[in-house]
């Protein structure tokens, strides 16, 4: 079907900056010309921009970045949206950025793909795609991308939707937006699928404030019908952002669906957090098994995470935004803010209680993995360590199995008796460190990114925790090390910690330390990661 | 009716360690000679345990305590019982340790009540008035108190009745005991009360490794019949412990039943956290108005929380064990470890999104205050600070009420234009410092205990923060510190905070300090308390 005419011819939208313009000190910031009311504000870019740049994570070129969006599979390449203001880099103003890539790893810069206009800013959304032309806007092509999103103003949060032909380059909005208004200015980021057992698709979009994730229904993605609403349900906090809802496997066969509410502020551990519900859903209702909440991270700085749709083989993979609305905007970069978690895989699995659980793994990272270095340690006595340089500038991937020896049996009680920790501690010689510990004792791991320098604010917490398996003594755990970034995946990826961290300076040793009891490496592996990004990084 | 023939003689119980032993340095630690096996290890005491002992705050004279137990007012007295090792500052061989108090602040030790036996540790448990001699246990008299606790083994945890004709204060295990036994190392921590519209008693108590609450009723306190289980609900955590439930009056009208429930470790502030639901309570189900959790404290250190049973007036009163379990084995006092939340009043109250919140307040410790010292503040303008000297070794009341200036029209948006930040920091002049701040753009408070430098520990996590009011700039704040404790009641008390502090040397000055904005104070109030325990402190 031809493209009604009533379609608007596309709206010029901003270029994505060209990041080789901020290579230069004090070049322009970016401001198309053809956005009005643009104040031009030179970029400061500072050596903190290219220190804390991550080399295997994707960041924008220059501006502020936060939720990932529209996360599709067209067939040939993966999209990554993102929430984005283009001309400073604080929230506000904000567009749809645009990267493709064919791995989810080497991404490609692309032009701005929504922007904001006089009905709102460009809020967070989702993408599908319309292989059928269920919304009979499309031609004949065979490229065929429907971007459903919030267009917000103070007054008003109503989904709109816009159509892509060119692979997901341009969006054009649909003429009839909104598709999708209740009156409401906190209403926003939908998330849309087709369910098969119906034959419709499906909306999860939250009511902010009202703390209920709404469905609805269609079958042209135009016209919504509403189906449901699911809460309030789990922690107190502000607004609820962000639903996403995808069957993930469950380890072992089978299936279940899990919805994701990413809550803000009013995390435990202090501002945003990402949390979860598993259940079924029916295409209709989600019906959650229990009233048991989870949530995705230990640490703080996983937010708004999003699913990816159209997968193939039916593979649950998210990406979050790596960053924390406390400070998100009083980070130490200056020309750029905002960073993606790596992508991940996603399965349910049952823990030592019989709860069916999150775990992610972080998806394809071992595809950059380079010689490794050569580091081998196969036992550590109590109060041991071991040390080695690492590469300054360059992403690390170090995967362990370690086991604590179990407690002397003639110890004492108390303090004394019952330690046994394991720490990984990555250094440098100015006395900065971040480490990561496991404590036998209590079968609980920290993360420690108090005693690095580079960046101080009061909801900056330093110390996270988990608990692995009561009563276990060995611990596993892969981390990925990324200039400004690090994640943690403990216990099979049950456990994992998403961490903004800030050395002063490079952090340039590797130590393994025992104190109590000595441990056993059942396995060690550490991989300096190939670059893929194109920005200016410390390498 | 006469106590039955069957019931055994009072069992020898140790008694409570005289705390004049202890006065002077490696005093012998008590160990009562009735105890099999006891190792007699000395007493060291040190500064710190001088330095950190609360003068307002229950703790006990040597030994380690935990959980508050067995919380009663027998119409003269109330009852604080706790879990309780009087041989040692470690956790272990659990008795039910015991202070009476007139008004739940000037508390008396009395002789240690229920011991370890054979069959187990006195682990925790409740204390009702058993008025009407259901048990047919008691005499003439008209002192009736029942404990139910449990008896805990390796192999075994049950319920176990004891009675007390001598106002609670040595208890006589009936014979016939378990009253309560499903076979499980697992369940425990039963709480009970009489529900009146069913004429029962009803007891809850944790089937901690299923993560379930179960429901029992009895005619008698001693037969108990299954009624229903409550969950997996809430968050993940490896045990469920000390389920609480009381009706609790709801500001503006009404009530609701609210459930307690404890859960360690699997804190998302790391280890021990109390989690609550609202809901109702028909004598054999609790149904919760949603599946919405409450988290009791935004810190880290009140666990296990307990009611109050008998109050008058239907007054709900609560103490929480002030402590977590990740470091309370290893914390810088020698002789003694553990401290109790002083009591606080608990309603219901609809937040700004209309949730039904637990509202917390400190109870009675106004009575406590000594002549205000003299702090006048009404304006702060951006950037100033104000600055007075305080007591050292005394507990202070401070209140505030504080509203942040709006943001200036013409400021840029981002960080600088964001800001307008009050602090409350208590110092000293060895650069250590406490702080507590509100963060007037986001509406949030944070508090930051990670530069005293006392006490250092993995899992001893330094920062916190919650959320008040979104668009709100005002707050307001009372905080009671007290040696090593600090306990916050903002927002009228829906935000509560608290947590164990270890400065190095005391804080000697209380400094208010603005950024970003100026501030207008309503109200400060700043008074000392009058030291209440017979403990040796600082003072």
């Amino acid at each position: 079907m031809p493209v009604p005419p009533n379609v608007p011819a596309k709206p010029a939208v901003p270029q994505a900056p060209d990041h080789d313009r901020t290579t230069e000190p004090n070049a322009s910031h970016p401001s198309p010309a053809d956005q009005p009311g643009v104040i031009s504000r030179p970029v400061v870019k500072t050596q903190s921009d290219t220190l804390y740049r991550p080399t295997v994570h994707f960041s924008p070129v220059t501006g502020f970045m936060n939720d990932p969006n529209g996360l599709v599979f067209d067939g040939m390449q993966y999209h990554l949206y993102y929430q984005y203001d283009p001309f400073a880099p604080y929230a506000g103003r904000v567009h749809w950025g645009h990267a493709t890539s064919s791995d989810l790893l080497n991404w490609q810069d692309q032009p701005i793909a929504i922007a904001e206009t006089k009905d709102g800013e460009a809020y967070t959304g989702c993408a599908v795609i319309d292989e059928k032309n269920a919304t009979g806007l499309f031609g004949t092509g065979e490229s065929r991308i429907v971007a459903i999103y919030t267009r917000a103003s103070p007054e008003k949060q109503s989904q709109f939707l816009a159509i892509s032909d060119d692979h997901g380059r341009t969006f054009t909005d649909y003429v009839h937006n909104p598709v999708l208004d209740i009156g409401s200015n906190s209403f926003r980021d939908p998330q849309v699928q087709f369910h098969k057992p119906t034959n419709q698709w499906v909306m999860v979009v939250a009511k902010s404030r009202l703390h209920q994730i709404a469905f609805f229904a269609s079958v042209d993605l135009i016209h919504w019908v509403h189906l449901s609403d699911f809460g309030p349900s789990g922690l107190f906090g502000v607004d609820y952002e962000c639903p996403n809802l995808i069957e993930i496997p469950v380890e072992g066969g089978g299936s279940r669906w899990v919805l994701f509410v990413s809550v803000n502020p009013g995390g435990p551990t202090g501002g945003s957090i990402t949390q979860y519900f598993v259940g079924k859903f029916d295409g209709s209702w989600f019906i959650p098994d229990d009233t048991v909440i989870g949530l995705t991270d230990f640490a703080k700085d996983a937010y708004a995470l999003q699913v990816y749709n159209n997968m193939p083989h039916g593979e649950a993979v998210s990406v979050a935004w790596l960053g924390n609305w406390q400070y998100c905007q009083e980070l130490p970069t200056q020309s750029w803010r905002g960073v993606m978690t790596v992508p991940r895989t996603m399965t349910l699995r049952r823990d030592f209680a019989g709860w069916l659980r999150l775990a992610q793994q972080p998806r394809g990272i071992e595809t950059l993995r380079e010689v490794a270095i050569p580091f081998t340690v196969h036992r550590l006595e109590a109060g041991a360590s071991v040390q080695i340089v690492i590469p300054v500038g360059t992403a690390l991937d170090l995967s362990m199995n370690v086991t604590v020896d179990e407690r002397a049996p003639d110890l004492p009680p108390g303090d004394k008796g019952r330690t046994g920790r394991f720490v990984i501690v990555l250094g440098n010689e100015d006395g900065e460190t971040l480490s990561i510990g496991f404590d036998a004792f209590s079968g609980q791991m920290w993360l420690d990114r108090n005693n690095l320098r580079g960046f101080a604010q009061p909801f900056f917490t330093g110390e996270f925790s988990t608990v692995l398996n009561p009563d276990d003594r060995h611990f596993d755990i892969r981390m990925i090390f990324d200039a400004s970034t690090l994640e943690i995946f403990a216990n099979g990826g049950l456990s994992v910690g998403t961490a903004l961290v800030f050395p002063a300076a490079p952090l340039d040793f590797l130590r393994l330390e025992t104190s109590g009891a000595g441990a056993t490496v059942e396995s060690l592996s550490l991989c300096p990661l190939r670059k893929v990004t194109n920005r200016e990084t410390a390498l």
